[in-house]
């Protein structure tokens, strides 16, 4: 019943590279910073989630710090975005793989944090909210970081397809049923909705100024 | 001299209610979110006082994940605030339950938090700023997601009258005198000073376009 | 090789009330804040560094809560800040004091905070990685809470002379040549770095408007 550790490591890295990915693009994107500021937000997403996660559930120091492969990951992804950005936006091409990057970390860490929260002998309501948190949690800091209202209050569709991922985890546990496939399968659940979300444009709108009002 | 669980559940399940109702009226107001966005803030604004404080006394997991209610009570008053928001904002009177309902949060964290602390075996000033802290936190948290600048940064009586609070929850605790009445007579008195505050309009003025500077 | 607990306490009252000094000047600066609002940011971001720290090594509560002298350190910074703020206001030297204060206490914390990584058995990157996020960390709060993009980001020297100053500090540690004067050392090599960057303008640009875009 408990998630076998190199499944979960393999993910966690995953969530890990694409998230700092993403949040390197984003930096270039959205404000225009230097390297330094460029690969500092990719690696702050990418490992935001999972120290999230790891404070919540009082696993502290959090893995990050005592398996620097974390680390080592989380820089490679931010320094890959800055290599690759600048092509990507002569090309006008940045917002793609920007959105898709963030549905695939969305997906990854809703269904790893769950299963560490199953693991740890959590409900189910706690397991899949320790999934929902872990999951935002790295896009909400890195939209907070650039003074942007993070997407999982402004998109109908971000907290809820991680809701729905790690739920789905939560199951699959606890019918004894976990494995690679079926914890691969809660993700592109969680992804497809998110994407679906994404590509009938369910974002909510954000009216004009809204967020300078008192 | 340990404060009684019950009283302690009982108060903080309505700090979490009522920031929760309160983050979610705030959402309608300030940003007009969605129904994901406007439950999620009013649930952050609701957990995020006593996350704050778990992780800074070390009781980790956070009470939230153990113990399911304050995830369903969070989630109430987030459905129950947007159930009424359309309501209130046709009336125009969206604002002063924001106003009225984030004080009743701020008074009764304070002296929860506090009681905890002295609880935890922490001294005056320890067991007060984290009263404080814990106090504040939640509003915050909010303030933050919908980029606004904190109202414990622009407002006088904020985090004075959760001092104030958290300053007689020490007082009666150690003078042997901590009951339902006296608990609740602290958090009446931060609740008073917060209400005339508002009332005499005692916020700091925030110069227009501070913020944008540099 | 375990550093001596009275530099260490010293260094981190110095650091945690440049800080806060930082923070209160930085709110007069930047805001115009009232004095309840002045001190408060001032004892956030004298106290931030540290109880983010502690949270991410596990040691908690946060020695903050412990040890009562750090509050009043971080208060009696805040309070002298708003003292001087007037004056220095009218002299228009505002600017200076509020840039070294922070080199200081960036200097200060990253050196701090990774001597007490390599205390707990750290590996090289995650006890350099620990005193970058600790040294960055108090500003990084501060900047969010007026919504300003973290100077982290922005700047190319604030990393990176962290960095730096921490990687000496874990250097010395094993190299079994960590005293007050090496130590101090470090944090000079931190210091220079960032002040160069400073004076030659090596801040990123930041692209105007840019953080308003979505």
């Amino acid at each position: 019943m408990i998630p076998e550790p190199p499944l979960l490591l393999v993910l966690d890295l995953l969530g890990t590279f694409v998230f700092a990915v993403n949040g390197a693009l984003t930096a270039v994107r959205a404000t225009r910073l230097d390297i330094v500021g460029i690969v500092t937000l990719g690696m702050i997403t990418g490992l935001g989630g999972g120290v999230i996660r790891d404070i919540l559930l009082g696993a502290l120091p959090p893995a990050t710090f005592i398996d620097g492969r974390f680390l080592l990951t989380a820089a490679a992804g931010g320094l890959l975005a800055f290599a690759l950005s600048g092509r990507l936006e002569r090309l006008g091409r940045l917002d793609q793989p920007i959105v898709v990057l963030d549905a695939v970390g969305l997906s990854v860490f809703a269904v790893l944090a769950a299963a560490k929260g199953v693991a740890l002998d959590f409900g189910w309501s706690q397991a899949i909210i320790v999934g929902v948190i872990t999951a935002c949690g790295g896009g909400t800091i890195r939209d907070l970081l650039i003074l942007r209202i993070p997407t999982v209050l402004r998109s109908e569709l971000y907290a809820i397809p991680a809701m729905v991922g790690a739920a789905i985890t939560v199951a699959i546990l606890r019918g004894g049923v976990y494995s690679v496939g079926t914890a691969l399968g809660a993700a592109a659940v969680c992804f497809a909705i998110r994407m679906i979300g994404v590509h009938y444009d369910l974002n909510a709108p954000e009216p004009p100024g809204a967020h300078r009002r008192d």
